[in-house]
């Protein structure tokens, strides 16, 4: 058999499959949404300077303990005051160091057609990462493995709203964690072509996995160090606390030109102030904490301001998600962020147990606060649930339509005398109907946005359906969308250089299991 | 039994029920969201001057077909050209005759403290109007009726942040047309303290209201003229007709020097262009017909510009809400209201059939355009199902929870010492936890919204619960609200002259029904 043929076959078993479960709908292609109008800013310039004037006196005279003795140097190297495991920066230290950083970046992946602009106006949208658990309508609720792992890969995959893998979208805990980082990677590089992360673990795992994401690429190790090709993110231990395995990240990630995160969990009322003003100055003492630990291991290297601060409920100590205190720290996250000049990070949250009305608004606030206020990179922007502990299929099928819905706003409105249409509103004239003009019948397939889940029947044919609901729409579509995956046609050369590679480490035993 | 017993055991028997029924949540105090920042703008101020120049070519060279003599000669009157049922209108004149019309205004309720500032930044949430049916999880969905139309009154009444109500929440067909305006009044009035309005059904009608808001007021004839008391929406007929009973509407409400929120119901593809841009130069200039002929009959007499352009389901024709375009046509529609410099009306709209997901995000993106487009005047804020063709009960409290959570976003974050909590940064210190801390422990109970409806419980806890879903949980809210339900204490002597008033008037016939 042929390639060709063989392809031929592929296709026509497809459509035999979309036939069968009632295909796939049609989707927006691929392509990061731009915010062309001004983002959204809730505190005015001498607010956020009052907020950057207290981080810096909380890195001043607190400073961030920090576990790392190497970390350690590095950061008295470049000036900063060491006193045991407690650092502390001269706000003048700070303001220099960060200059360096990119306001904008590329960052690559294997499939140059799935590389992302971060930074500017440019916004783009992750798939759920770090979930222990997953869940579908039909499974329900289960330990994060790899059987979903992959399979979650393969929704995102098919959903062109996504524009890069968020992290592990569940834990694969039946992979070895001394090997996990390789097969996890492995997967993420072939069942998807989007950009990907890594896990900052422990140093060795970082090592590994920028050499993946060279070999993926099919590119030197010089151009990998021109060309950022995956990112970390770095929790800090909040309030104040950079441990070892996370500065060992930023280490090896900014050594290699390889992008950054820094996102403090900075939860108000726990981890932080309860008051927000108190929570984001954390989060921002924390954050550039992080950012000047980058510049320090080398001037440009790329770095993302990631917020995350959010509130708990105070009656039982839940954390709480998509919250009016949520919506508004992340609209001011991305006013520091500009401050800095720097690309920002904000997430779709949520804290809800089932896939309802209450997990829908919570992400609402969450993408509106994300979109308004210019997070050029939306972690967990499709699936997550129960405030990160669970990645559901039908969420992710749900988060997808609103991240298309939320694209489609931002795209120009062409405003002329075409669009106008002066001659058209002549022609139909008062109590007319525009529904069989040319005007019209040339745009009516491709005007508006379709969602993929919104069911716009009426009552009666709706109830006679059996009354389905959004979850129920978003169970079939994760069929059809799983019967339709295709991996992306990676080069065979480079598929077997990274199976090699897999198969090397893993013989080697993989890493310490250090955590 | 004294008046004061009786309060007391009124009092005595609402706790029992409260206990009863586990008791209605706490909610934040009536009062108005201002936004403070600026709204959002997706078009620049030369494709508004392009909408509007379109708008004018429109009046100037098509027109709108008038359907009443006596508005056309009021038309003519002031300078337009009538040809048979068309009126056709000069730029200049459109342009001069709009600037009477007033910036900012109050809308006076009989309760003083739900007065309403009306433009500017202030905004206001209504409940749903104008839905034939109503529907909750336990009776299912049945024709509008009277009990359901007055419990929906008790249960918006309940609810602090539906600030007036937005027509009849579901349409009482068991009251006689003839006199369902006086029945229908006489309960909004005395179930609820809210602004409210009066359907334009009928020159007479809107007689018979206005002085019934009057009464409530206790105020006198001059008193009224001075201060706007209720409003009227006028829906256009799109496009471009303008009907007797709303053309009587409109004169009867200037004359009166009430409000009038002209609405162009503009669905692009069917009563407008598909285009949008078609759509708004359409919306446009239907508003501006409507706001010349306030105008005329009153220069200075209180008009609010409504938008209301969505789009529809090109493959069914269904009509759709809460989509991308709906979107872009709220923010564009305050765009052009603040072109004009009058108070801006949109709406929280979806299309759902369940109080899902579904229902959830396209109010969602409804209130994000509402909210950030600042409409001044935000109709079917909470209860909205189905188009416009169902109240739902559980959706009112649904949406009530998200227009809450909306205000307090808009709260201004305070940024002071003492919100920067420096010195309890310093007291907790690295690896600790701000629970504890005299800071936290002083403002838990008051610092962040608790929704009423969200369920933030573990994913066990809240299995073993029985996985109750959003919708439910609203369940459960609409029958604490409804028991906990007490009437405004309207003095008797007024009531008995509104009782009066309905009295005499059905007995007289009520009004020929004309429609």
């Amino acid at each position: 058999m042929t390639e060709t043929s063989s392809r031929s076959a592929r296709s026509e078993r497809r459509r035999s499959r979309r036939a069968a479960a009632g295909g796939a709908p049609e989707q927006r292609p691929f392509a990061q949404p731009r915010l062309l109008h001004a983002p959204t800013e809730i505190i005015s310039a001498d607010q956020v300077e009052a907020i950057h004037l207290a981080s810096l006196r909380i890195l001043r005279d607190i400073g961030m303990s920090v576990l790392d003795p190497e970390t350690r140097a590095l950061y008295a190297r470049a000036g900063a005051t060491v006193d045991g495991e407690m650092v502390r920066f001269d706000p003048e230290m700070v303001d220099e160091l960060i200059v360096t950083a990119p306001a904008e970046f590329t960052l690559h992946s294997w499939n140059p057609a799935r590389s992302l602009h971060v930074g500017g106006d440019w916004l783009s949208f992750g798939s759920v990462g770090s979930a222990p658990n997953s869940a579908d309508l039909d499974g329900g609720r289960r330990t994060g493995n790899r059987h979903d792992f992959q399979n979650l890969l393969r929704l995102a995959h098919m959903l062109t709203s996504i524009h890069f893998l968020g992290g592990y979208p569940a834990e694969p805990v039946d992979i070895h964690p001394s090997v996990r980082h390789l097969h996890a990677t492995f997967d993420m590089l072939t069942l998807t072509d989007r950009v990907f992360d890594v896990y900052s673990l422990g140093r060795q795992r970082n090592i590994d996995v920028i050499e993946m994401a060279r070999i993926a690429r099919g590119v030197s190790h010089e151009q990998l160090d021109r060309e950022p090709s995956l990112f970390t993110i770095v929790n800090t231990n909040s309030p104040l606390t950079l441990d070892t395995p996370m500065s060992h990240g930023i280490i090896e990630m900014a050594r290699a030109n390889q992008v950054t995160c820094v996102t403090p969990f900075t939860l108000a009322g726990a981890m932080a102030p309860i008051t927000l003003a108190g929570a984001l100055a954390q989060q921002n003492a924390e954050g550039l904490a992080g950012l000047v630990l980058t510049q320090i291991v080398r001037p440009g290297s790329p770095f993302i301001y990631g917020g995350f601060t959010s509130n708990v409920d105070m009656q039982s100590g839940a954390p709480a998600f998509g919250t009016p205190e949520y919506w508004k720290t992340a609209i001011i996250g991305g006013q520091l962020a500009r401050r800095y000049q720097v690309p920002y990070r904000s997430s779709n949250t949520c804290a809800a147990n089932a896939v309802d009305a209450q997990a829908a608004y919570e992400s609402m606030f969450s993408i509106w606060g994300a979109v308004s206020g210019a997070s050029n990179f939306t972690m967990h922007g499709a699936g997550w649930m129960e405030g990160g502990l669970q990645a559901s299929f039908e969420k992710m099928v749900l988060d997808a339509d609103l991240l298309h819905m939320a694209s489609a706003a931002l795209d120009p409105l062409v405003i002329d005398d075409d669009t106008l249409a002066f001659d058209t509103i002549a022609e139909v004239g008062p109590g007319g109907h525009f529904f069989g003009t040319p005007h019209t019948q040339e745009r009516f397939r491709t005007e508006f946005y379709r969602p993929m889940i919104s069911d716009w029947r009426n009552y009666e044919t709706w109830a006679e359906a059996g009354r389905p609901e959004a979850a129920q729409r978003a169970s079939h579509l994760v069929t059809a969308f799983l019967a339709e995956y295709e991996p992306p046609p990676m080069d065979d050369a480079i598929r077997a250089e990274l199976t090699d590679f897999v198969e090397r480490r893993s013989a080697e035993g993989g890493v310490p299991t250090d955590f």
